[in-house]
């Protein structure tokens, strides 16, 4: 039978895992306002934030409470103070789909997207929610194989980021600065997410192996 | 006569004000190196970024050694946890620093900013050292009403970004979307830098009074 500190740690990580699928539903949803104009999706995502917030507070005190009454050492501490790490990083990457709710709804009724960059913004809420997908696995078996894969992911992500830039900076490029500016922003927000999934794939890598995970 | 504890708890802040320091050069120096398209001073923010890294990465281990030795509870526990997460912010206005002294290298000879938007970089570097230079004050005598002024000085930063922004969408922009985009980066990357110092300052205050700071 499990003791009660590692019956504490599963919680814990069922409580990232619902904060993952939160931020996985946020980032699939902002794309999808963001390519189709839908305010109302928008405002869900932007309402919807205050949970991962919410998760977060709670998971933190309760983690905090758990190194008080505990007192552990070595590689439990560090387990811990990483999952803290974990929750803040899951905490941003919600704050980066609000980011992109919220330019949806600021360019409401039209589409913040134009006709042309449509493809690859969907591609990166696609690789997006693909990473998500993966960091829950890497966050709920401790899956160090799987880790390394999130940081391949990323630099696709980095390679569609470079594409979308590339558009905006094509001389054939017929849309507003705003536009410009608008698309640049977004992709930078898709990009940190994605950072944000590699810095949690890369904890849940060193507190398994004490080691720090190679680079892709 | 402090006890060990508190002696720890003071080396800690030590650390977190050097790196303040460092990351407050950093700012300046990039600052410098944009708008006069100082290469040397490009590079040298970012080989000495690498010395942030570097004490954040000692300070964790030491901080966590701290929690696994005295196994501190309520509040100084909190304090020590508060103070992993200033050590993290620290670490992040390194790299945004970094960011912005690699879009100074990116366009050198060419300074990466147009002469009309000098004086708004300009404003912005200086917003940025200053917000530093109270976070400083904050971290190092535990002001909590100096930590309130962080928060004032960081909507001077968004209004600055705000300017800026508006200066590229104005119809009269002369320069090319990559400039544009170039410029927004930059305006993201202060205005992020001064979101970790008012986060710093926010963390002192509750750790100092138990209560969340009162938004500006």
């Amino acid at each position: 039978m499990r003791d009660l500190f590692h019956e504490e740690l599963d919680s814990i990580t069922a409580d990232h895992i619902r904060m993952a699928n939160l931020v996985h539903d946020a980032i699939e949803s902002a794309t999808r306002a963001l390519l189709n104009a839908d305010l109302q999706l928008a405002e869900k995502v932007i309402a919807d934030d205050l949970s991962v917030d919410n998760i977060q507070h709670a998971l933190d005190d309760r983690t905090i409470n758990i190194i008080a009454r505990q007192q552990p050492v070595a590689s439990d501490l560090r387990t811990l103070v990483s999952s803290l790490r974990i929750s803040a990083d899951l905490e941003r990457m919600g704050d980066l789909a609000h980011h992109l709710a919220k330019l949806a709804r600021m360019r409401y009724p039209v589409s913040a997207v134009p006709e042309e960059l449509k493809d690859v913004i969907f591609e990166m809420g696609v690789a997006a929610t693909r990473i998500v997908e993966k960091m829950v696995v890497v966050l709920e078996f401790r899956d160090v194989n799987r880790a390394l894969e999130v940081d391949k992911d990323d630099d696709e992500m980095d390679i569609l980021q470079r594409k979308l830039i590339a558009q905006l900076l094509n001389p054939e490029w017929k849309h507003s600065v705003e536009t410009a500016v608008d698309m640049a922003f977004a992709s930078r927000y898709y990009e940190r997410f994605s950072d944000h999934a590699v810095s949690i794939a890369q904890r849940v890598y060193y507190t398994q192996t004490g080691e720090f995970a190679p680079k892709a």
